[in-house]
C-alpha cells in the first residue's frame, strides 16, 4: 500500500503507529496464506490487489464517497439488511473483528472467556486501527448472541465509534419473533432515511434488492462450481471472496466473482484443479471467519485435504437465500426483506433445523467427504449446536470433526494433528 | 431423611445408587453451612426441617398432589409465571441446578465452557437423582441466555424429561418485545389449561396471584428487617429462604417466612444480631444461587461480614416487583402478569439499567458498605455486565469486588483471600 494513505488515516483519526504494526503483520501473512498456493484462478489476482488495498484505496473510496454526502454503515454481522442501505444510496463495510489485537485492551473491558471475533472488535477499536470503523457514519451492531448484545453496550461509548445503533434480533422464528425483526427493520429503515436525508421508496428498494442479489447470485454461481473434482478453487480463495463480500463495491465485487466463474468454467470443463483428484473434500461448518481469520483453512488445506464449501455467515448461510422483489410497493419488500433475513439458519435461533438440513444438502451438492465444525471458543450458539450437528452428519454417514478455537496460533499444530488424524479417516 | 421413600424414588425412575451418594454430599453440607452458625433466629427450624425432607417429605406431597390429578411444573428459571400454574391448582417445583454433579455426563452433551447450573441441571438429568424433575408433569426452559435456549434442544430429550415446553423471552423491552412475551405467557396459559383439564379465569388467576404475591410480600418483609444493624439473619439463612421459595408449598412458606419476621422484628428491637455491629455489610448481585449453591456466601460470612441483600433471581430481583390483580377480566390480570415478569431485570436484556439502578437502592436501603458481584463463569450476560456495574457503583463511592466462579471447591481458598482483602479495604 502506498504511503499516501497516511494524511488519511490521520485525518481518520487512527493510531497510525499501531496501524502500522497492524499492516506489518497482515501482509506478510496474506503473501504467506494466499500468494504461496499453486494453481490459483488468474481472477483472484484481483482480490489480491483489494486486499492490498483493504485500508487504502477502499477507504479513500469510502471517504469519497462521504464527501459527496453519502453514509457509510459500519456492520459486524450478516443480519444487517444492505439492501436498505444500498436504498439510500448508503455503503456497508464490515468492521475490523477477524484477528487477535490488543486482548490485553479487549480484557480490561470485557471478560476474559469472551469470543474472539468481540474482542477483537475491541481490540482494534480501542487501538484506533480500524479505518472501516473510523470511516463509519454509523455503527450497527445486532442483538444476536449473549456476548455481542451485551458487549454492544460498553462498545457504544468507545472513543471512535460514532453513532452506535442496535438491531435487535428475535431468538425464534414464532410469529412475534418475525413480528419483532419486521419493527426492527422498519426502525433502521427510518434511521437510514433520517442519516440521509434521503427516502426509501419501491423504486430504489427494487435497485438495492437487486445489487444484493447479484452479489449473492455470483456466489451462488461459485459455489456450484466448486462441486466439481478436482476443485478448480481453493477453499481459502473461495473464502476471501466470501470475506471481500462485506467490504468492496457490491457491482464490481459481483462483476469480479463473475469473471472468476466464467475461468473456473472453462477449468472445470478442462479438468483442471487447485489440488489432487483424489484430495479429501472438505465442508467447513458452523461460526463465522472474519478477514483475516484464515486459520482453520490454512491448516486444512495445506495438510492435503480441499474445501469445497462454507456453510457460514462468511460463506453460503449469509448468501444462500435472494430476496423476492415481486411487491410493488416499500411495504412488500419490507415484507420480502423480513422474510428473506428471517431464512437466515444462525445458531442463535431456537430450534434451528435447517441449518443442520444446509450442512446436509451442502455436503452433498459439492461432494464433500466429510464436515469440520468451527467452533469459536465461547460462542455458546454453536458450540451448543456442534454436538447435535455432529452426531445427527455421523448417523448420516457423514465423517465430521468438531474443532473448537479462537485466533491465537498457540494451538495450531494441535489442530494440525487433529485435522491430518481426520483426513486419514477420510481416506480410510 | 427416612428410608420409607426409597420405594417413592423407585417409582420416580431415580437412580438409586446415585441419588443415595448426592444425599450423602449434601446432608453433611447443609449441617456444616448453616448448623454451625451462630445465634440462628427460631424460625429457621423450619428451614432445616424443609430442607432435611427436600428430597423427601415435599416431593411426598407432590406425589400425592399428583394422585389427586394436579400438574408439578418444573422450571429453572423466575420468568416462569407461577400466577398460572397456581390458577389451575398446579404447583411449581425448581428444578435441581446448584451443585456440581456428573460433570463428565454433562460434558458429554455440552461443551466444557457451559457454566455451572446448566451443566449442573444436565449432570442431575442425567444420572436420575433430580426427584423433582422426576415428578414434573411439564418440564419448563426458558430462552434466556445463549446457553440456556441451545442447551433446551438437547435437554428435551434426555430420558426422564417428561413433556418439556420452552417459553421465549425478547431481549429487549420494544414494544415488540413485549408482545412476545405477552404471546408466550398466552401459549404458556394454553398449555397448562390442557394439561390440567381446568380453565384460567378471573376468579382463580387472581387467588394465584393474590398467593404468590404474598410469598413476595413475605420475602418483601424480610428483606426491610435485614437493613437493621446488627443484622438479625445472616445472608446464608435469608439465601435459604430465597431458595426454599422455588420449592416449598407456597402458603406454608409465606406463614413461615413471615413468622421468621415476627421473630427477626423483635430480634431489631432487641439490637440482637448474628455478627458484630460492627461487621462490613455486604450486598450480593449477580447470578442466581440455586440450592445447594452456598460457596461464595459461605466464604464471605465465614470471614467477618455479613450480606445484607440478594440482587439476584434467587432474592430480590426475582421477588420484587408484585403482580397488580386490580382487572377483572383475565385479559387485564394476563397484561399485569406480562407487566410484572417483563419488569425483571435480568442481564439477558439489553439495554438494563434499572438493574444497577436497583443494587444503588439496595445497597443504601439495606446499608451495605460494599458490593460482592458473583458471576457464574461463562455465563456472558452478567459476566459481561459486571463490567459497567463495578465501574458505577465504585464511581457511586460503593467498593465492589467482583467474583467469577463456578461450583467446583477448587477455588476456595483464592476466593476467600480476595474477599478477606475486600472486608480489609471496607474496613480501611
Amino acid at each position: 500500500m502506498s504511503e499516501d494513505y497516511r494524511p488519511m488515516w490521520t485525518d481518520l483519526g487512527l493510531n497510525l503507529e499501531a496501524h502500522d504494526a497492524l499492516l506489518g503483520v497482515l501482509g506478510p501473512l496474506y503473501e504467506q496464506t494466499f500468494l504461496s498456493q499453486q494453481n490459483r484462478p488468474d481472477g483472484m489476482q484481483y482480490f489480491d490487489f483489494v486486499m492490498s488495498e483493504v485500508h487504502g484505496l477502499r477507504i479513500k473510496e469510502l471517504m469519497d464517497a462521504k464527501a459527496e454526502g453519502r453514509k457509510v454503515i459500519g456492520a459486524f454481522c450478516t443480519f444487517v439488511p444492505e439492501e436498505l442501505v444500498l436504498a439510500v444510496d448508503g455503503i456497508c463495510a464490515g468492521l475490523c473483528a477477524g484477528a487477535e489485537w490488543a486482548p490485553e485492551e479487549a480484557e480490561k473491558l470485557l471478560p476474559r472467556n469472551t469470543c474472539a471475533l468481540i474482542k477483537g472488535a475491541f481490540g482494534f477499536a480501542a487501538t484506533g486501527v480500524c479505518p472501516y470503523l473510523a470511516a463509519s457514519d454509523v455503527v450497527v451492531g445486532e442483538n444476536t448472541c449473549d456476548g455481542k448484545k451485551k458487549a454492544w453496550e460498553i462498545f457504544k461509548d468507545l472513543d471512535g465509534v460514532n453513532d452506535f445503533y442496535a438491531i435487535d434480533i428475535p431468538q425464534t422464528k414464532s410469529p412475534e419473533g418475525i413480528a419483532l425483526l419486521r419493527a426492527e427493520f422498519e426502525r433502521f429503515k427510518t434511521k437510514l432515511e433520517e442519516i440521509s436525508e434521503k427516502t426509501i421508496d419501491a423504486d430504489n428498494l427494487k435497485k438495492g434488492i437487486a445489487t444484493v442479489n447479484a452479489k449473492r447470485a455470483a456466489m451462488h454461481r461459485l459455489a456450484r462450481l466448486r462441486a466439481a473434482s478436482p476443485a478448480p478453487i481453493s477453499g481459502l480463495d473461495a473464502l476471501l471472496a466470501n470475506q471481500v463480500f462485506f467490504y468492496d463495491d457490491p457491482k464490481r465485487f459481483t462483476d469480479s466473482v463473475n469473471k472468476i466463474c466464467d475461468e473456473l468454467k472453462q477449468r472445470v470443463k478442462g479438468g483442471l484443479g487447485v489440488a489432487d483428484r483424489d484430495a479429501p473434500r472438505i465442508l467447513i461448518s458452523g461460526c463465522p471467519m472474519a478477514v483475516p481469520n484464515w486459520k482453520l483453512p490454512t491448516i486444512i488445506e495445506t495438510s492435503g485435504a480441499v474445501i469445497v464449501g462454507e456453510e457460514s455467515c462468511v460463506g453460503e448461510r449469509g448468501t444462500q437465500n435472494l430476496t423476492a422483489s415481486t411487491g410493488d410497493t416499500v411495504d412488500d419488500l419490507m415484507d420480502a426483506i423480513v422474510d428473506r433475513y428471517s431464512k437466515i439458519d444462525c445458531a442463535i435461533f431456537t430450534p434451528n433445523p435447517s441449518r443442520l438440513e444446509h450442512v446436509k444438502t451442502m455436503a452433498r451438492e459439492y461432494n464433500a467427504d466429510g464436515v469440520v465444525h468451527y467452533g469459536l471458543q465461547f460462542c455458546a450458539p454453536y458450540q451448543i449446536e456442534a454436538g447435535p450437528v455432529e452426531k445427527a452428519l455421523e448417523a448420516d454417514g457423514i465423517p465430521t470433526l468438531r474443532i473448537d478455537t479462537d485466533y491465537s496460533p498457540e494451538d495450531v499444530e494441535q489442530i494440525r494433528t487433529r485435522v491430518e488424524a481426520f483426513i486419514e479417516r477420510i481416506r480410510g
